[in-house]
């Protein structure tokens, strides 16, 4: 989301919701902004940041700092218990560097489902809390990382479904995956979305994006969805947008 | 700690301590360094920071963004598992915006003992985790508020000694409160905390630490010295530096 109102709507809509949740976000936009103020030149391969010591420190601050803790302050006063944390909070997310070759993205952490605490992350459900996690991870020994917020919802939501029945939501502006026509495409099976990379249909940040709901979409327990984010605040939000099939 | 070698002196040093413990920090100096490079102008009263809305983004990416997650790796690291926190998360700590008289400092907040949710924080402790609370608060209306570290410590250890005895160690770089000799007081009272404001001998950003130093140590369960950050790899910790007496 860009603009305050529309994320205002957002956190009003997402407190609003009943049972354990957890929020996963990234903040891209507000970080090449600050990279921009600072004069750090930012480069993006693939719809990923290459991150330096500089660029590390920018989207610490951004995603961790100042969105993190926006949505926790509103989270609160719409009476959703948040708690703002990123991987290396209490150890719940840690991530391995990514390795140099093909392309050397520096401080950026690749997980898997194993390298997420569940458990751990059920206790502050069942205290009644809702994590928001932010896309910064730690390798364990000292080391921050940038890692990717589709990525992680994804594994957490595969994490999570050994002890729940998970709902995964990807929210964003559009009203779903979008064929050539504009219209929302209902359901997507992974050969659909194989063809539409290679007619150029999907590009861009959409194609990790993909890759991660069909990721999760995988795990028997996981149901995962593509949507608007104001669906949240609708009757049968979990039909709406595309449906990403098993 | 003004570098890094100090910082992660004492970040070692106190992943090594044991049994419960809670960290609070600040980081001014690189709330001010940012500010400088953003271009945005500081006004300090008292040692105290005017919060406009641009500078409470600075607090706030600075302290609960970049330390915050900088002090939770390296303590992780070290074995300590804590979790980076601000007032907003779980609603921990709360705290209303200072009055603009007699000074305006802006987003600045003001709390008391009853702000902070003693049971919550007890939870985390139960669990085995490390609350790393930076000095940010919020009004429980979606503001986040710039708030001093030590107030936030000095009331965190009065809310906690309801339920356990209390140690509260203000760690900096000097030995302990200095006579003007240079040697360290070994215990100082009230009285004598009055006649060095009168003398001049303390100043600054010293008067609201040992304001908030005096306030903790009125309750029973609270003992309280300021002492040098490297004291706490020494045995006998709890006797170094100033004695502040009750």
């Amino acid at each position: 989301m860009d603009n305050s109102v529309d994320l205002q709507t957002f956190i009003q809509y997402f407190a609003g919701l009943s049972g354990p949740r957890i929020l996963v976000h990234g903040g891209g936009k507000s970080a090449t902004s600050l990279a921009q103020k600072l004069g750090i030149p930012q480069t993006m391969v693939d719809g990923r940041r290459i991150t330096d010591v500089a660029t590390l420190d920018i989207a610490v601050m951004v995603y961790a700092g100042l969105i993190s803790k926006q949505l926790v302050a509103g989270l609160q006063a719409g009476g959703c218990k948040a708690i703002g944390l990123c991987g290396a909070d209490a150890n719940l997310i840690r991530a391995r560097k990514r390795p140099a070759n093909p392309v050397d993205f520096g401080l950026v952490g690749d997980l898997a489902e194993k390298d997420i605490d569940a458990v751990g992350i059920g206790k502050l459900l069942e205290q009644g809390l809702c994590p928001v996690f932010s896309a910064i991870t730690h390798n364990g020994e000292g080391q921050l990382l940038n890692t990717n917020a589709d990525t992680i919802a994804s594994e957490l939501a595969v994490a999570m479904s050994e002890a729940y029945a998970v709902q995964l939501s990807f929210c964003f502006e559009a009203e779903g995956v979008l064929a050539e026509s504009g219209s929302v495409i209902p359901q997507l099976a992974y050969a659909d979305f194989e063809t539409m990379q290679q007619s150029g249909a999907v590009s861009g940040g959409m194609i990790p994006k993909l890759k991660a709901a069909f990721r999760a979409a995988e795990s028997e327990h996981v149901q995962v969805h593509i949507t608007r984010f104001t669906a949240l605040g609708q009757a049968g939000f979990e039909q709406s947008g595309t449906r990403i099939l098993k």
